[in-house]
């Protein structure tokens, strides 16, 4: 009898069976990006030339590069809204709000399929949809009506039951569940909750859950649509669009765990993993610099709320900077016409735009080597935009009650836990998501001088000469390939100006070196290409002729990229082998036709053939042909007959 | 019998006469400096070596920049927040508003002086201050409770008569004198307004008008306080700072203007220039894509009320971004419990935190080429962060009525005019004000790794050797010495790094040559120095060896900044000898030390004697000294015995 990620996947299962690890296709109902992602995966979706979108609905916010610190942002901005109009894509302007939050409010759809250009794409697990994030060629070919390859995930059944304590939060459990299962616990699973502990989290709270599970390593988490979820929906005023959607009572999983809320207490994430979670009364009384509440995890009414009700029996006290985003521009005409946000700003709050900001450093950098609360989902060295920072991940409440007193405070100390009351309808004003044109009506696409072309690339020769370019350890994030922050994110629609930054903070000489070269390989060792799922950390690299990476390892997301642009990821047989390779030297790769066609190995040689390594492509057959045809974008094309 | 101009400055007269030209010296009873101008302002008064300001009152503002893109900016502001407490000062915190706001409603006194490092500080004379903008040594020297030292103006009378018509704000009057001044038009002088046409201003009003009298090229300008500046004492809860202070009814002047309020229509001021002033309607039906609305020119809450009036009829079409920044959180605070705020953001505005942004381009820059409405106050070239944009000056109620249209409208087209009410006392709420620590307590002063030393400069030798670094034409503004935009700005406290971006869009190779050189020379044409107040164009240029400026002649404030950091400004007795220096030429300077004593011709020569170049500096005795003693701290420093 089918559990709930299985009932989904069946329902929009194109290829393959539902055996954990071999590969499946799957239709995608929706489509989510934003301008950081979508500038690229809307210059692909018009390079596969379908003139409009074949998904149910796709959607691009105006989340990421709200601050507008150059022309790029807003040339961006003005590039998307004419491709969503002209292709047949909603677009949510400005000030409206954190794509995964307003996505929740206003275009989840329990039971279907959603693929995102972000990470947190699985936020909306908490309402039954079947939420993954990928990199955004992915997402352009699903609006080409493309299924979505991924390779058949265990379905581990999390059970909540009871209820939480007071001054516990869903925050709490999505920490509670990374302190259990690591940052890689989850690899391969998707997450499906179930339990009588369900009944006492409301729609957000499960949102909040769901978007951390990509925290575990877990492609999606998804929860039941049920009474709570049509709740949300009648005060989304879309009750049309909900849907009960269950497991079956005997349904089987892959795996299982328990978690007894009951005995969640408040807990954070100390530096500089999301999964370093320890309670929060282990450090209570650290002084700390700044709090940031918000972001795609923690930014929904009740949230804010919540906040609101403890800042009312204090104000900040100077050293502290409190910043709040509320997620949405829904969430924020809900705060002002209760009165909410003037409590907020009563007592000492920053009102920021409603968008991303802080939460991937663009804007409010903490101090140097200050300690920074944030109600985000990850607090990786570096990525509030200062380096020696400290971050610590918590609840809204926890962050709240230590936004008043300066330290980072057990909120069970507080007192009497505050109460709110949610309102029966939600303040429903799409007016700033812009629809689509109708089919036929033309539309220019508008173009800054910052929106490059597209690069295309050859097919895979059959045999590649060049030079190693870079020799690296383990655990190489795709911040060490291309950073973030806000100067570096203006360039994502640009990829002769952002291969400019590939690996800058490891040797600056390095797009330079490889240029000169022509074709060059990276060799890594384990775990290469872990972190963020930005695509431009591939996309880049191929620009600047990187053909190859040879690594011991690699993470999975990127490994997919790598394919996607048309770099083989080798993994070496033995690891041993890594020593062998140098900066600076000349390799060779021969009968790459062949041994794509076979899955056989591939021997990697110098010029005079005395160096001899052996590795192995290990994917699909289907992702050999895309490596052959030199990525997914010639792969697409060639199989559309164009 | 003396204008209202003579009663201030005679109360604070320490030196001079008040003859029009002729130097005096003037005692500061109030400062104010902000994070982009306050960190060097700062580190120049801890090198005096006074342990307590000796002002009446100083306060410093977190208003520039509060983006935050990197360590920088907060780093400042917790260097600024430690400082002002251990030296005496206030601190207003990030989110508490535009320091001109700010000031004027809870700090300003009719009647008295004040100093502040931004050019805009004249805001404060529409309640009857004598506020003049100046470089931020000059107002730590004030700190120090040494005079400011200026040529004495010319005052000249702006009678305003009659009412201004339904849609014609004051900022159309601001326009107006920009229209028919010039922005030199003013220069040598202070405005005094008069007439019966001021009862029907506010003070709020009468401050827009201030706030711009610096674009004409005036010292500043000042507002009698009457029965109007007294309510708006009242609504601030501070009856008791309130004075009268007006002119005599037979009052001299040396020059007299008349503006008859009814005839001033809806005026924009078209790109690239605050003069370049026509009526709205000749610009009626242009397309525009942003819209901001606030700055210190136009964001108190009587602006504000107007502009939600507006929107509350309609909603922000597609292609407009509409920015609306509060200038205050006073402002913020009763827009919000009003519910000015909820209409605001449901007409689709884009609510940013309340502080200076994109008036100076940190943040919200339009895209290429767009077409921006703002409700500030200067539309040079590149001011909003994008190089290409073409920025329309206009007031509160042009930008609403056009931002709801998306083309430039004459407001007069709206209908209606609209009706506010001002609450009979606004939100005071002083709790982001840090007040200075008493007298004895010890605070230790929070230093950043960008947050250098102060670098310490020789006293003028008596000959100087070295090489023309750059030849320059005429017009050269402080922005193509030091351009602003967030990069830079958080680059303020730092002289060795923002010194490696001196002329950077001219010759990215200055500072290395310079650098090399060790002693160098700028050769520029006339007007050397226009445009805003900044020090660094003249501090960073110091650091890097430059010694002279050789120009035809100077802009007034840039001049005063070169003598401050100790670099010759010198004039071409014969303009023509411009053309004899070349970029490489070595020069020499000799006799310094009798020609700066005696006031004497400077004759610059090559080494070989045969070039000779007749130099004048055109300063006061007073300046000499200062030249000689190296500039303005140390010269500061030896009178004060250290």
């Amino acid at each position: 009898m089918p559990n709930l990620v299985h009932k989904i996947l069946q329902n929009h299962l194109v290829a393959g069976e539902l055996t954990p690890g071999s590969e499946i296709g799957i239709s995608i109902d929706n489509t989510l990006m934003h301008d950081a992602t979508g500038q690229m995966a809307m210059l692909q979706y018009e390079a596969l030339d379908i003139p409009r979108v074949k998904t149910n609905r796709s959607v691009t916010y105006t989340d990421h590069n709200t601050l507008q610190i150059g022309f790029e942002n807003m040339d961006d901005h003005h590039f998307l809204a004419s491709a969503c109009r002209k292709f047949g894509l909603y677009f949510s302007r400005a000030g409206n709000g954190i794509c995964h939050q307003v996505n929740l409010e206003r275009f989840s759809l329990p039971g279907q399929t959603l693929l995102g250009a972000d990470s947190h794409t699985t936020t909306a697990g908490g309402v039954g949809m079947l939420a993954i994030g990928a990199g955004g060629l992915d997402i352009a070919v699903a609006m080409a009506g493309r299924p979505f390859y991924l390779p058949m995930p265990r379905v581990v059944k999390v059970t909540l039951t009871g209820q939480l304590p007071s001054w516990s939060a869903a925050k709490d459990v999505a920490l509670e569940l990374l302190r259990r299962m690591t940052v890689s616990g989850g690899r391969g699973t998707i997450l499906e909750f179930a339990g009588d502990g369900l009944a006492g989290l409301s729609a957000t709270e499960r949102a909040t859950i769901a978007n951390m599970s990509i925290e575990c390593g877990a492609f999606t988490a998804v929860f039941p649509s049920d009474e709570v979820t049509r709740r949300y929906f009648q005060a989304q005023k879309r009750e049309a669009d909900w849907r009960e959607i269950q497991a079956d009572p005997d349904a089987e999983y892959d795996d299982e765990m328990v978690i007894d809320l009951a005995t969640v207490p408040p807990l954070v994430a100390k530096p500089h993993s999301p999964d370093n979670v320890v309670p929060v009364e282990e450090v209570h009384g650290l002084e700390v610099h700044q709090v940031a509440i918000g972001s795609c995890t923690n930014s929904s009414l009740q949230d804010m709320l919540k906040v609101a009700r403890i800042l009312e029996q204090g104000t900040v006290p100077p050293e502290v900077s409190l910043i709040i985003a509320p997620g949405s521009r829904q969430v924020l005409l809900d705060l002002t016409s209760c009165g909410a946000l003037e409590t907020m700003i009563k007592a000492g709050a920053r009102i920021v735009e409603t968008a991303c900001g802080f939460c991937n450093g663009v804007g409010q950098a903490p101090r140097s080597q200050g300690v920074s609360l944030r109600t985000s989902n990850r607090n990786f060295p570096g990525r509030s935009g200062t380096a020696d920072a400290n971050l610590y991940l918590v609840s809204p409440e926890t962050a709240a009650v230590s936004a008043l007193s300066g330290q980072l405070r057990d909120p069970r100390s507080f007192g009497q836990p505050v109460q709110i009351d949610l309102p029966r309808e939600f303040a429903v004003d799409d007016s700033l998501i812009v629809p689509p044109a109708q089919t036929n009506e033309e539309v220019e696409i508008v173009r800054g001088p910052n929106i490059a072309p597209l690069p295309l690339f050859e097919a895979m020769p059959d045999e590649l000469a060049g030079e190693v370019l870079l020799c690296l350890g383990d655990n190489v994030t795709t911040d060490d390939i291309l950073p973030a922050g806000a100067h570096i994110l203006a360039k994502r629609a640009n990829i002769p100006a952002i291969s400019e930054f590939i690996f800058c903070k490891i040797d600056e000489t390095f797009p330079q070196r490889a240029r000169q070269a022509k074709t060059g390989f990276i060799v890594g060792g384990a775990n290469y290409g872990q972190g963020s799922s930005r695509e431009h950390a591939a996309l880049a690299p191929r620009y600047l002729g990187v053909r190859a990476v040879i690594a011991e390892s690699f993470a999975r997301i990127h490994k997919f990229n790598l394919v996607n642009f048309g770099i083989l990821p080798l993994e070496f047989v033995n690891p041993q082998d890594k020593d062998k390779l140098s900066q600076g030297e000349g390799l060779e790769l021969i009968n790459l036709h062949q041994a794509l066609q076979s899955g056989g190995q591939i021997i990697v040689t110098d010029a005079s053939g005395s160096l001899q390594v052996s590795t192995v492509l290990d994917v699909s057959p289907r992702l050999r042909e895309v490596l052959l045809a030199g990525g997914t974008l010639n792969h697409t094309r060639k199989r559309a007959g164009k």
